[in-house]
């Protein structure tokens, strides 16, 4: 299955009939073969039209039979091989075994869904009998089931081109809560959108589900998503990505005659507390584990550590002079696009030039990669320059140093919010854990001990979301099977006969759901 | 108890500083005594900086103690007797016997809040387990739990003066979630609202909650509500009003900095549909069940149902007829204010002069009174005019007489979201109401067999939401156990050991929480 530069719309490999684009190799910069087109107008409203025509089926379809379109859709992407590995290597620069574990991430995150909506939790089914005799009035018979919201919109991220793509988080919990999906490509990675596009459109095929239960529309401006969003036929965005763009979305749905959730994951420093008896005991320790994860994916995680906290001193310094040496020894690294290393450059730089803070650690750098960097300021800098709280996307952290907990305090409760904040701590630091994690709560989605943000786990048990700005809607997860609720709505049945029921809420529940049943 | 003319901030029955107001008799008009005073912007920062500092305290308190604070609420209201009863009567014309009932709805609606936090479902506590030795690297151990918001903002709706007001349906949601409440008082019945709050404030007291648990802020303006959504203090927003309201709310919550989510539920039509069979065997019963629930508290219930759909023909003239009859025998009815009889006058009046729309049923008027009445207009017409889609707020409503089933299909996919829609049918009409009832699902909250909407079970399998306008968040109740959804957010906690854990997330469970637990 050779990358032929089209996008998939009801079902169908078609060219685009907009403007020429192509994909860029991020080692060197060069164009890579085939070019692609931007869809038109009239292609989106075909893939809309289609998405509309299949809502209704997916929604009452049975979640066995979502399952296993989950299931095959994660056949078919391990079935492309080392071609999908190959163009992504080209279009990403990330290295072959990162990309290997990312689609066995996103297989088993297809079967993972397929396995929640085996167990059938997500349809939250709650039965409540009628009482024709109760004393102040007869009750109801009424029945409620968690039901598709209907055609989502997915904007993939250029970081993880698999496991937060074409067939990523969203979309995944999108299609498993019987939506259907239509995902605007990332220009940093059309090949490799188009050949895992190609394998779920099989999918969707083999399993005989309609044809606009999938699309994907290629551009490399911000028109297809923008009259995506703006449809009325789209009920609910998914997006990872900039804080600008990720707000802009957020804008066009909320001015829509009908507004609809977005679930942007946008920008998050992810503090980490580095408290004194844990910093005494193993500052040497946690800087080299500190500088593995700052520099991981060339700094190029949601969850990069990009701003640590701790009380200035001896041990600080010791923490400091590690991660020096640590960071001195790493070679620059190939960042995603050209552009993401020409504004990861300007925006250190910028840091960097902020009265008050100081470059104290620094690894070579070279033309198109990236260097690292630590910054420190002190707290008062810190608190009082706005600039210092925006995300640095790459291998860039500052490190905050406060004279005692109490300031350390004042700094993470000024903190915007987050996706992850961790706290490194030993025995003699519980007391001080205390203290910190209601706020620590507070300003995040998942609070870590003794760890780093990178590194998140596709679980039950997972929260990758957080306060605005690390998402635009602090009650969902994008990672974790919760994040299936995104996409849902309860509805209320009041006093239908059995037969006319819909499947999930039946007497006979054929579909084996579980339920609380109030007699 | 007296009415004092008081609001309550933090904890403490205070006069506003602001400008003066009265409460005023719905059925005659007259002022009643004493004075009120709007808070001032003072007066809101205090119940702000009250409410902030004591949400952690809520946030990290046991539900077992939150249901026991519930119960004492609903108790304190019991308490207040009469006076409360009367000084309501008088504020919004409501009979007594409905008041008493809307009382014994609020008290046991904050009693089955307590019950749900026992229950502890509400917690969504998952527990997935560390695997150190996994072969594709160690896995961490992941605990979830629903953690409060935050401070959450409540406007109550003038036609349900307890059971959506101060101690309503938001007000006992976010309290059981954890989230201190700070309620804008609804102008039209201040009376009720302060000896309500002055119930809640007693039940705080009595339970040894923090003084900013709850406040009460009196204003005849729009000024303090808007300061409350507009607050970073402030996390989330209930509301039960008008379209405009709520949708201004809405714009001042999405401009902050950092946006919350608005739960505002605010306008419907509440469509039912009568079906050939049923019609032809039973006009005349459902028209006066049908008058029955258009006229019920003269017409101001959310769920009114003050849109028919139905076929044209002999049986829907019988209907008609029957419907004529049945209003002409209403007395004409007292309305919560003055201001909402006359635009309910102005509105009926614009439809009734619509081309195409003609009054085929309308009872007596009075001055001061609402008048019922009954239009009819073609599908061709209703399709026409977005005018007619609005909601009349009072005893109105619109027959849209269609050609066929294909027609009727096609108007009901043209309403805006709705809380309720009502089918009527006959065993004939089985194979029409499985056509439309996906229809139905995409367009209301809540799909109900030979019924009406007005009578909203407090119930967990209640919905009482729906897609925009009728709410702007379509994922959420605002009625029943559901709701305290609205006011969580997911929080994981990686690797913590056992003795820094929430009380929520231990392994020893000293809350006795339900949990989900991948071993």
């Amino acid at each position: 299955m050779p990358v032929s530069g089209h996008s998939f719309i009801a079902g169908v490999s078609v060219a685009g009939e907009g403007a020429t684009f192509h994909g860029i190799e991020a080692a060197s910069g060069a164009l890579l073969q085939p070019a692609f087109h931007a869809v038109s107008p009239a292609q989106v409203e075909a893939a809309l039209v289609a998405a509309a025509a299949a809502a209704g089926y997916l929604a009452g379809s049975a979640p066995a039979s979502r399952a296993q379109l989950l299931e095959a859709m994660a056949d078919r992407i391990i079935d492309l091989g080392d071609v999908l590995i190959d163009r992504a290597m080209a279009e990403t620069g990330l290295p072959r075994g990162r990309l290997a574990g990312e689609r066995m991430r996103t297989a088993n995150q297809l079967r993972l869904f397929a396995r929640t909506l085996r167990e059938g939790d997500f349809a939250g089914v709650r039965i409540d009998r009628a009482d024709p005799a109760r004393p102040a009035g007869p009750k109801p018979d009424l029945r409620l089931v968690m039901r598709a919201l209907g055609p989502v919109a997915v904007f993939g991220a250029s970081n993880f081109p698999l496991a937060f793509s074409v067939a990523g988080g969203d979309t995944s919990s999108a299609l498993a809560a019987g939506c259907p999906v239509v995902v605007k490509g990332h220009p940093a990675h059309p090949g490799t959108a188009e050949l895992v596009a190609g394998a779920l459109c099989q999918a969707v095929a083999d399993c005989g589900f309609p044809a606009g239960t999938f699309a994907l529309l290629q551009d490399d401006g911000i028109g297809v998503g923008q009259a995506l969003v703006a449809d009325t036929r789209i009920k609910a965005v998914g997006f990872t990505g900039s804080r600008r763009a990720g707000e802009a979305l957020a804008v066009i749905a909320a001015s829509r005659p009908e507004p609809i959730p977005v679930y942007a994951e946008m920008s998050a420093t992810n503090p980490v507390i580095l408290l004194p008896a844990r910093l005494e005991e193993a500052a040497e320790t946690i800087a080299a584990s500190f500088v593995a994860s700052l520099t991981l994916g060339s700094g190029q995680f949601c969850t990069n550590p990009g701003l640590l906290l701790a009380i200035a001193g001896p041990d600080c310094d010791r923490f400091i002079a590690a991660v020096k040496t640590a960071i001195a020894a790493w070679a620059p690294g190939v960042m995603l696009t050209p552009g993401i290393c020409q504004n990861f450059a300007s925006v250190a730089e910028a840091i960097g030039a902020v009265p008050g803070v100081t470059c104290v650690a620094e690894s070579e750098t070279a033309p198109g990669r990236a260097g690292a960097r630590l910054f420190t300021a002190s707290a008062a800098t810190y608190l009082a320059n706005r600039q210092l709280h925006a995300e640095m996307f790459g291998p860039a952290a500052l490190l905050v140093q406060c004279a005692d907990a109490a300031e350390l305090a004042q700094v993470l409760a000024a903190v915007e919010g987050q996706l992850t904040v961790a706290v490194h701590f030993a025995d003699a630091d519980h007391g001080l854990v205390r203290d910190l994690l209601p706020l620590a709560m507070d300003r995040a989605g998942r609070v870590l001990a003794n760890g780093f943000g990178t590194g998140v786990e596709v679980s039950p048990a997972m929260v990758h979301g957080g306060p605005y700005p690390a998402t635009t809607d602090s009650r969902t997860t994008s990672v974790g099977t919760l994040a299936i609720d995104r996409f849902l709505r309860p509805i209320c049945l009041q006093d239908f006969p059995e037969d006319l029921l819909p499947q999930s809420l039946t007497d006979a529940n054929a579909w084996d759901l579980p339920r609380k049943i109030w007699e």
